[in-house]
């Protein structure tokens, strides 16, 4: 096990009914930046929850964040957090919702150009507007971690960023929200924190009995809940399973003291970036491409995924590897989720994404900074 | 699953050599009280290593705090606190000079009696002064949680309290601290976190998947690495796994939205306080006579225990939960742990005990609240 430091102060608020709770959570007489997307939130009622429990706050609104939150959009926001001296964001929404916000609360109290914090590794953030979030969308983890994805869309660049003052200060995650999610954001939602576990889970064998055997409940309560949730079930415990085993993907726990790898979410971005892929759409297609590319060097991790996670503890080694890739991307097709480009009609242009991709930082991807240019794009081709 | 909050802002350092980092974790120029217990920490390097750390800081120490931190003891330390105007307590040890550090955190910024912190569900602690651990022992958690259990042998209490003002600021675990623990602590280290487990795991079954996994994780670990921790292994990866595994049996995440137990802890307090026996030697006593009194109730956590922990799947269920009891109880056996009083050659006062156990709240124990006085003294009986 690599030495490692595990901090997470986010106060998560989990269950039913849970948004009145705002009301004891944020101080009367601070002033708040509500963030959120396209306006889903005032048809499921939680934007009228929200401004009910902040009934008497004084509340500037900032609508209109879009999927892959975007610069310009965000640096708007923190004009208004400088203009109106705002104390207070409240993000409400899903993953991109709360990474822009992220990004706001940085951006406003940066002393320089504001992108910095996106491409310089060196970039000192001093401070943060504090924020807290109500989350609608169970994927990415963001309402429990310290990190964002920004892009760039004049620049095609889709990056992030990292840094502990951008903890939430809470979290509220009501299951009950989720019930009107349309398919392809139950769908993201599984496969986005499945490939969040794969990425700190599918590496190197460090002996982590603990990591391992979290991750592995993850991915196995993903795997248990995925069809009903996709299907649009209101049961309230398979929602809850849910919406916690995707924050629990990327808290911080299954991560410490192993090996990370996260090309797949590079590769992934690139994608996004050029080609308007959702996120988890990526994902599904690069990640088994590149555990086949990698099998070798992932066949201890991949073998345990096979036996913990796939039941596969009677076959041989190599074959129980190869079938439990296979399993994962049937369980993914079972959700109607698309396994390669050409399902999308996308023909990717190698060199421009592998050029891309390698345009802030020349250093190699993976746990064994092994996958160079050339490394990504033979995934790509597997991946067409 | 429950409605929970979850928060747990412990900054957890965990690896080999990390106590160096002292430095970087206090500021220069605070005032510290150095809290220990017999002098352990000077015999295996610890306490050296601490201080090299901390060369150039103001250190006061406060030495002798015993196992089952009597409260006679820590109002001495309080007063030091008090005299000295202490910044910062720096707990050296194991679960109970934290637990010490704890309540001498919250007494010396107590405005009336201290002992009111154990006694009165209602005291209100409004400040405490900031520690933090160098945890040597691993068993109880106290390290990344904010309980703490105190004893005051007068009146022949030990008692439990919680507050989120006495969450550790940091915690450094540095598996190599363990290498020199005796035989009957590295005995502890393993059944205290798997009873800890236990009171949140084989309770009620309220479809909590990822809750469960995560126990099972931490039971199995245990059970993977028990023989080799009580045989006094030097692997570093396995004191780390129980190092790791013994923290997160009680750092709040296996416990959110379910139902708890903790009656095998209240009754274990009272057999401590009565006849000397170590808290874990009285959980593993207790524990497995009270999963039999409460068979019935607790059958469906108890299955998931037999197929998900010990491997029964095959079994007829009544058996494997039978069976499940059984294997634990081989497994304390096989580390040498004894099950009965009679071991201890002791002969309890059954009125005396659970006279004691509801001397300051009536309400019968349990998940169920359904242990009284009488169910109490049957599982005693039981545990002769």
């Amino acid at each position: 096990m690599h030495n490692f430091t595990l901090y997470n102060p986010v106060k998560v608020l989990f269950g039913k009914g849970q948004i009145k709770e705002l009301t004891n959570l944020i101080t009367k007489g601070k002033k708040i930046l509500l963030t959120y997307g396209g306006g889903s939130i005032k048809e499921n009622g939680v934007y009228q929850q929200v401004i009910s429990a902040l009934d008497g706050y004084e509340i500037i609104e900032f609508a209109g964040i879009e999927a892959n939150p975007e610069f310009n959009t965000l640096m708007k926001a923190v004009e208004v957090c400088k203009n109106k001296k705002i104390d207070l964001i409240l993000a409400v929404g899903g993953g991109s919702i709360i990474d822009g916000t992220k990004f706001i609360a940085a951006a406003a109290n940066y002393a320089g150009d504001p992108w910095e914090i996106m491409t310089k590794p060196d970039a000192t953030i001093n401070s943060a507007i504090p924020f807290g979030t109500v989350l609608t969308l169970p994927a990415t983890g963001s309402e429990m971690n310290c990190g964002a994805v920004i892009s760039r869309r004049e620049n095609g660049d889709k990056l992030a960023f990292m840094n502990p003052l951008v903890f939430p200060q809470f979290s509220i995650l009501d299951p009950e929200t989720t019930y009107t999610l349309p398919k392809r954001q139950l769908q993201n939602g599984i496969v986005d924190p499945f490939i969040h576990v794969a990425e700190q889970y599918l590496t190197t064998d460090l002996n982590t009995p603990i990591q391992d055997g979290m991750a592995e409940t993850v991915l196995k309560t993903l795997i248990k809940v995925g069809k009903d949730i996709v299907n649009g079930t209101k049961d309230y415990d398979t929602r809850a399973s849910w919406m916690w085993a995707a924050t629990n993907a990327l808290n911080g726990f299954i991560g410490v003291g192993v090996d990370h790898d996260w090309a797949t979410h590079m590769i992934g971005h690139e994608l996004t970036a050029a080609y308007g892929l959702d996120h988890a759409q990526t994902l599904a297609i690069i990640a088994p491409k590149l555990w086949r590319h990698q099998m070798e060097n992932k066949s201890a991790k991949l073998l345990k995924f096979a036996h913990n996670v796939w039941g596969l503890e009677n076959s041989h080694d190599e074959i129980a590897i190869k079938q439990s890739i296979i399993l994962t991307e049937e369980f993914f097709a079972s959700l109607d989720i698309k396994l390669s480009l050409k399902e999308y009609d996308i023909s990717p242009d190698y060199d421009k994404i592998t050029k891309n991709l390698f345009k802030y930082s020349q250093t190699p991807l993976g746990e064994r900074r092994n996958l160079d240019e050339k490394a990504v794009k033979e995934i790509l081709q597997m991946a067409h």
